[in-house]
């Protein structure tokens, strides 16, 4: 089902290069569609602060939540809208193999410039199951793996890595579990992202991480800049420490979520199984923002404590 | 969900100027996937001859026989490789009004610039409830009214697309009922696509339609071009008539399927309920081209006389 | 797919037997979800006057409007509770091929004793790929063929049912183009029912038809048992024309889900494109049912003329 | 959308009392879709041998590789054709609530006896979110909350599962963290079932487990009915041990399809990204048939070693 037009390829080269992804929270409508005007404000505040890629439905965006259609509009509306001012990369992945050939497939013929594939999470299979999986999907184009044993249940092992990296179409790995096994993949010269915003700065300095794929930089886009392009900067990173800390109090995109509709950039609703952050946290994130500098968070509005009763939760949508 | 970025809004004005619009076919794989590269081909064709738009899984495209989400990424693809140079129009309408709605969101949100749509074929509704199923998509962007009661059951009459003409988004009517017809909104003001091709250029210079919406022009879309641009010409309009009949003489897309894999352009699989011309129909269309001219036709190859042998039935994919 | 269990098959002869035949309404939440207590009871309606079968999401069961998940799921309900007291003939036709596949091994697999199918309405394709589609299903189970060209556009004309006759699964025809056409199949030994409840008292008694599909039986199962077992009844038959042409004034089943939300039985939701009935055949209605007698209706309550307000329309469900 | 029908309403005590419950494979045919006569083979072998219940699209059974409508149609199919005779637990649970929401109503709509309820792997959520996840379909019927934190990177603990005890419909756990959290839920009166194999011969009679919810009695379901039903019996529990193990050397359930395919029960077709166990474990799995015996286990053929080339690996179905 491939097209060969310039428009739907992209040299894995490019995605290689990039140093600076922010894995996007889609946002909603009172009644639990997207809320694309919304979106597209949030891709703004991205590109203006230099971010180089988004990931479109990841977990953050919660691309698990999203029927597939939805999932390839999004990213069809991201390319269409956005494509030429930063790389959009889908989150095709799923733990069925059928409905990542599927997914992956339509993000293409749409025009995204790389997959992310995790590795079949809760259903997990053997280490030979795991390469047939990729595989399956590496013959399309640009393809991220990503590692995350705390979601998945089971970690990807540097020796499945090593199984597809004599694909041409291969970029990279998303990191996280921890620093070490990037310093070995990265010596390897295998392009890696550090997964975890806390350890990003001493990935991409120490173990020579490319880059980061953050949650955190849908707030700061800026201050991740910094962290990310301008050299070793401890003390910034660790001024960021807390806000970072506070994203992932919970499973994320709570936190994230939260403080969006806290900074007036979205509206309050949740889909299902995500709730708000309580009251207290809640509090906690305006102290945040105020130690950190409301002028280096996204928005213009000031930052508000919501009620309990400002936020919607979506079971039906 | 509607986003307000400039690639998301096309002016209604710019789809009221089109005169020459192809209803493109969606060529498979053996499998029954789309033929995306075979499809783009067709697309480059259509550019180079002048065609000003394509829709996107009409009936022609066999968009019936698409799941949504095949039927939104096609659009999404086209939208993104050729979106500059043609104008896409998704036939997003449904016998559904949650289809219809669902659908003409997503078309929209990957960039096509306009929806076409039916009233409900089949499951019918009254003429109250033909103004609401249109009413709930009309918001949402430029749109053309496709009227075709041969394949509906049901014909559209003029009192209400009176009703329509209040909205902004109100593009036109793709008329297949005949030319008195045309000529009748034609005094109103309203731009009308002729949706028959043995009439439309009669419809164009006689009874004041603005273009047509073409089957034929996917096989000879100079030809059309000629037709539609250049001012009356009886004869030529005359020397196409035995193509056209040919074109009709099983429901469309019969004979254009047949045509286009004989011509070497796309492969002989067919999705059911669909299945070849008879050989007589083979042998009569190599007839015609030879009468039309080959260099008139898409494609360089020789057209040939396939065998049933050729052909792929697909019911399952 | 098959499955070879006995609750999995049943006789074609069985079906064959059938006289009344009803094809149900499907009734609906305010939120546009399925109402199966509503349901429930008007299939307990049914049972207890006599009725043989029901049509699940026929067209006046609204299939066009559910998606196949719901269609499916409402087979399998009305086979799990009510199986074993009636005969649930599954509308699982469509107008792609492979849909009408997908569908037919799922409802068999669920338990529907019968499917009915339909010739590709709005897509329409060559008699000889009639034969194809309707053999891709044949060889599942018990088969109606549904021939209604006011909705598809396209007769099913007897040379394509005499090339489905070799098949054991063929159960016969239900034929809405006139008495004439019942005649002949009759003389050929063919089942058919009338699908016009009009004519369905002379099909029976006067051209050899073997029943009817009713949509009238929905109201009146009890008269409609009688017109149908009970031998000819010109006046019973004569006293019923207001009604049913009162049903047929509009596109089925706008008129019967205005009757049962006027006769309490129903939630007056609409899933659009379907609207209620203007408020001077509301009125009508009441007028109808009392000169036929409300205790010939099903329900209890009394029959009351609903407001515009009153009713629901329902385009996102 | 619930139905008040008695076949649609199982009191929550009959699941109580279930003891032996299997989570049951799916066999495919060639091209992937379900061999339904397989599967009624498989169910047949465990109602004759006293099994009690079957989770139906459970991780064991691939609910994770399935449609929604493939998934509803085996629930609907199970119980049309043996819910008289082994109840039906359909594992309607995701990590969408929306789904979870979805398919619980759907199941309960054709008949299932019982939702299985797993949280929301991969994508996560706080505890608050995973409350308000499992009430929103503890309304619709008989639910098991099942916890396995090695496939969904999140415990349950037992504050959540308190906040559960008050619906009517919590049935009980299926617990894999192990048997000393059995002890304590089974010390609060909680229907508790063992979901590990290896453990559940003394979850069942020292720690107070009601049962177990088994994949090892898909092979041998007499044996685990003599384990669950019959007392203390170290000698038999120690005597499956190696079987056990075996099972569970890689991710459930690629031994149990290796292990069925080679004792010819069902076709040797896996959905990826399951692939078979290697040549050595399954030659071991012969051996251990040898030593357990044969008689114990299912079906009646020699059990055989499968060559690589025996197996079909399916990606697109």
């Amino acid at each position: 089902m491939r097209s060969r037009e310039v428009k739907n390829s992209t040299p894995v080269e490019d995605i290689k290069k990039l140093r600076l992804i922010t894995a996007i929270k889609t946002p909603y409508l009172p009644d639990g569609r997207f809320d694309l005007e919304a979106f597209d404000g949030l891709i703004h505040m991205q590109i203006k602060n230099g971010v180089e890629g988004v990931i479109v439905g990841g977990t953050t965006g919660e691309g698990q939540l999203m029927s597939w259609d939805e999932h390839i509009m999004l990213i069809g509306h991201t390319v269409n809208c956005f494509g030429g001012e930063i790389k959009v990369i889908g989150n095709t992945g799923s733990n069925s193999t059928r409905e990542a050939i599927h997914a992956t497939e339509q993000g293409f013929a749409v025009g995204m410039h790389a997959a992310l594939h995790i590795n079949p999470y809760y259903g997990k299979t053997s280490l030979d199951g795991l390469v047939v999986h990729f595989q399956s999907v590496l013959s399309m184009g640009p393809c991220v793996i990503y590692n995350v044993p705390a979601r998945t249940g089971q970690d990807i092992p540097p020796r499945v890595i090593e199984e597809l990296l004599g694909s041409e179409n291969f970029a990279g790995v998303k990191e996280c579990v921890g620093n070490a096994r990037i310093a070995d993949y990265s010596q390897l010269g295998i392009a890696v992202w550090s997964g975890n915003d806390d350890q990003c700065h001493d990935a991409r300095w120490d173990f020579g991480a490319c880059g980061v794929i953050s949650v955190a930089s849908n707030l700061i886009p800026g201050l991740m800049h910094d962290l990310i392009f301008d050299g070793r900067n401890r003390s910034l990173n660790q001024k960021l420490q807390p806000l970072i800390e506070w994203l992932f109090s919970e499973p994320n995109p709570i936190a994230l979520n939260t403080a969006l509709a806290q900074l007036g950039l979205i509206r309050p609703g949740f889909r299902l199984p995500y709730v708000p952050l309580n009251i207290e946290k809640r509090q906690q994130f305006v102290r945040i923002v105020a130690e950190v500098g409301r002028q280096h968070f996204v928005g213009n509005d000031e930052v508000r404590v919501l009620e309990d009763s400002d936020f919607l939760l979506l079971g039906r949508y």
